[in-house]
């Protein structure tokens, strides 16, 4: 019998407002037993950008990472974000220790090749260390993962926080019963999005290749429900999509 | 029989120079056994604090840290800095895990009170969770602090990197036979400033307070003495002040 995990990933405009990410916080100290916690940031990224007068370049959603932008998000997700929200969880009484890849060797991952698009430094996971978590955890620590990870040759990476809590869900799933939850501002995913009550309340693989070929689901749903189905794919348990005011209700979309 | 531990402290000039760094980065690879690493960075946030339009404020040596430059501090010395050094030991071999004083609870400080100077957000130490560090160093890890810590009440607060070495130092002396090592950009403790190699080579506390009082020590090198002898008064085995470029040497002020 494993011991039960719960890995939540918080993102999108959740971190950026203290109201709504002290919800979060209060309902993630609420969750008993072993946790982590994945955090974005991008919003935070991008004015702290803008007031050094550099310009963020999105493609398809994606953040062009060229040098000064690594400081960039290596100083917000790294630093600030990182260091307030565990302050935070330690304020109410949750053991947090924040982490980047880098940590313990963590996540280790690589430069992702110049295709069509150059990316700069962003990184692909290449593997977790589960070891390194498992002793993390196993001594009633809580980790906060940020969205920056290393190459192992001492190059910091910016990489999908999405990914990062499917990568190490799935690398957690051999010791421990994990349930991941993607938290954002959405009750979930939708059949229609201009109604948020339209939540679609469990989906298999199959209705996902479904709702994706009939464009039910389109755009950044589509990157967050595969890392979801590769989470389910590598054993973890259940995949939760709900609104971060939501955490901890039985509410959502669940990815089985 | 203690098993070793050697703390190791690196500031000034040595963590803005890249090559420098590097050097120190390659000895303190080198040294055998139970090791950490706290580092500094202030050049660098007053560097990223002037790209924003910030000045720096300092008093007496001390940084005035408001709420903008908390943010900048933070940024610089959990982020940027700590994550950097973190990426090049893991690259060199060495299982690094940056964490400031809030990761785990390991440094707990009070709000400096507002006397003469309002230092702004400014910690004093008030205890250093030993616990913790042991659990991270009996599993291998390599912790690099830097000189970011919490109130516990979900306050981050700056504070003095020589104090943190000192602090952590005194706290692992109860189970690890501790070295301390205060690297900088001189040879040691000098008789005479104006000779580098006016070294003196071992020093008691009566020495010290005797060099104090004849005026031959001054200036920044009176804290960092005061912190040196606090760790030997609570049973640090010694603490050697030295140029980084000798770490691992046999040269340098032994404070014993």
């Amino acid at each position: 019998m494993k011991m039960p995990l719960n890995i939540v990933k918080v993102g999108g405009a959740v971190v950026e407002n203290d109201e709504s990410l002290n919800t979060l916080l209060a309902a993630f100290c609420s969750i008993e037993g072993n946790k982590m916690l994945v955090t974005g940031g991008g919003k935070i990224a991008t004015q702290m950008a803008k007031d050094l007068g550099i310009e963020s370049v999105m493609i398809e959603g994606r953040r062009i990472t060229d040098e000064p932008m690594l400081k960039i998000v290596t100083m917000v997700y790294a630093g600030y974000v990182n260091k307030n929200v565990v302050a935070e969880l330690q304020a109410k009484g949750v053991n947090a220790i924040g982490l980047c890849g880098a940590d313990m060797n963590i996540i280790s991952c690589v430069k992702r090749p110049i295709g069509r698009i150059d990316y700069g430094y962003v990184g692909d996971v290449k593997s977790v260390n589960a070891t390194a978590l498992k002793t993390l955890v196993d001594a009633g620590a809580v980790p906060v993962l940020c969205p920056i990870t290393h190459d192992g040759l001492g190059q910091l990476l910016n990489t999908n926080a999405d990914t990062i809590a499917s990568s190490i869900a799935a690398a957690m799933a051999v010791d421990y019963d994990v349930t991941l939850t993607y938290c954002f501002e959405k009750n979930g995913v939708l059949l229609d999005p201009d109604d948020p009550k339209s939540v679609i309340r469990e989906m298999r693989k199959e209705d996902f290749e479904r709702y994706r070929d009939e464009e039910i689901v389109s755009g950044g749903m589509i990157p967050k429900l595969e890392n979801a189905f590769n989470a389910i794919d590598a054993g973890v348990n259940k995949v939760v999509i709900t609104n971060a005011q939501n955490l901890g209700t039985d509410s959502g979309t669940e990815c089985i």
